[in-house]
């Protein structure tokens, strides 16, 4: 078995089961025992396969930002490239859904879709913060590209943009850089955001973030972190984790694909203070960002009721067996306290 | 603010927010630059505050299983406790919801309920494995006789038991022991389960799990790991973790706490036995496991659709930005290979 998505048809949940990122149990008994024991953060000294200079040890880029015009040549600034060991490939023809049985009938897909890196910075020491705000731009210059690319491909349905940094927060490599999954199924978060907006919009005639948006800059301020001409950054009212912080558009958006340049220099720019405020409160702490946006295809562009954001997650508590079991998550800093202690980090003019 | 409920109404998710268990800004700094780097399990080293001898330290027992009759005494086996620092507490009056402004009406609740903890054994040094399976069986009555003094409440509807091993699981004391957590809401995971189920049923005229049961020990027997008289543990078809392991009985019951003196008495040995298996192939690893049983209240006594299992999940790897943002797992182990290994896990006598 190659790789394949098989559906949890009681949580209503995608698994991506993938083989060629598989190990035989006595890798996972490694693992554990270092884990258990105390988790050594990778060694962050250079150079690694993300540095200029692996190009073609990784394989063709997807998409690549550099003065130059020659694919794949030491030049880059920003890199995108497919994953190693990827979750899905785009290498299956048939997506007829399968299943096993009659209990499990068409529970299960190959494991089609694109995995790829997105390498922030041919420099293997920097992160996002140290970044100039024009670099971050073109970091998301590449998500949009990539976004944009997969909305050709009517398989794909839903891109999810992310970002691991740490060992704690999944990551595996030091060197900056975030990823991109494409499926063509719909995942049951995406599902459950896109029915509740709908639904808010269905009682109210008005977009729920938008609404969220006027709550937080007008009404209460007090989980307002930041804020620039086209953007803020607020403590969400029901957060999951500790210091959860999302990066909203003031103006009313569905598809982060689609904003224009000015927007994403500003965007790039928020996003930059608010990664070097979390550095310098926490001590360089691992962390996730997850980009929410529309799903793939023309259908989903400008709809009036979904409103794209960045959900940045440091990890500063464990969720346990609570939080896995229920779906609920304890949070010991309740958003005001958090959004008041992140509001006021002081931080020295770059 | 001591503690209180907060609905996140675009992901449809309840989060406890808990001041009582707060923290200052600068002890997550500490945290994280300790975690960031390695994780040091926390000292193994006895006695702590969950031994014997330490009963008035922790407050009043709410259950213990005891040969003597004295409450609160140190001859205890198994011992219930209301959490130190919990997340909810019963110590609130007024459950009416109220909310803030128009956008989160009815989005705040008093962090009302019960967050109490289960001392598996007096001993500081043993684990499940490592207890007479007849003790295991006093663990598993423990959790029926809480549920069941939960049932009379009808403000409560919602009670999770688990379990956390290890740092990395989200424990922060090693002295075996687990947990459970009644809230006066139902959380998104129980509602989609349920859900499912009945629509399972409704097309069916069938219980899911049953179907799952019958097809898993009769039909395609590669995800079966072990079987008793009751129950059974199986590598669910579309696991989220490598080597997830649901421990399920094989007649239709929707109650955990409602399984009678041999069927306890087989759970506890095969819980015994698959905890064993784990410890043994992956070198005492973290864990978690939650009890997935029917609501709260006499109306959900014996559902037809509804049946119970426990989720027993290694933490052998960590999910990152992808898995937070989806909802999708990537999971690099297939269930019947993972399967095959811990069916072949070999015991020695005890």
């Amino acid at each position: 078995m190659a790789s394949e998505l098989r559906h949890d048809q009681l949580r209503q949940r995608w698994i991506t089961i993938s083989d060629k990122r598989g190990k035989r149990p006595s890798d996972f008994e490694r693992m554990s025992s270092q884990r258990f024991g105390g988790s050594p953060e990778a060694t962050n000294r250079g150079p690694c396969a993300f540095c200029p200079g692996f190009e073609l040890v990784n394989g063709h880029e997807t998409f690549a930002i550099r003065d130059g015009d020659q694919a794949d040549a030491p030049d880059w600034r920003v890199r995108v490239i497919v994953n190693k060991y990827p979750a899905v490939s785009m290498d299956y023809g048939d997506l007829q859904p399968t299943g096993e049985g009659a209990v499990f009938d068409e529970c299960r897909l190959p494991g089609f879709g694109s995995h790829e890196v997105v390498i922030e910075t041919p420099s293997h020491d920097l992160n996002i913060p140290e970044l100039p705000a024009s670099h971050v731009a073109e970091v998301l210059k590449a998500y949009q590209a990539r976004i944009n690319w997969f909305q050709n491909d009517p398989r794909l349905k839903f891109c999810q943009v992310f970002k691991n940094r740490g060992n704690r927060a999944g990551a595996s490599m030091t060197h900056s850089h975030s990823q991109l999954i494409a499926l063509p199924v719909i995942t049951h978060n995406k599902i459950t955001e896109l029915d509740s907006a709908q639904e808010y919009y269905n009682d109210h005639k008005r977009c729920m973030m938008c609404d969220v948006v006027e709550h937080d800059t007008q009404s209460v301020r007090s989980r307002l972190i930041d804020e620039n001409e086209f953007f803020i950054t607020i403590a969400p009212f029901a957060p999951s984790f500790p210091y959860e912080t999302w990066l909203v558009p003031k103006f009313h958006s569905s598809n982060f694909e689609s904003i224009g340049e000015d927007e994403i220099q500003a965007m790039a720019k928020l996003l930059k203070l608010t990664l070097r405020k979390m550095d310098l409160a926490f001590g360089y702490p691992p962390y996730n960002y997850t980009l929410q946006t529309a799903l793939l295809g023309k259908e989903h562009f400008n709809s009036s009721h979904y409103h794209w954001y960045l959900d940045i997650a440091p990890h500063l508590a464990t969720p346990g067996g609570f939080e896995m079991g229920s779906g609920c998550y304890i949070n010991c800093m309740p958003p005001e306290k958090g959004a008041e202690f992140l509001r006021n980090v002081e931080i020295e003019p770059q």
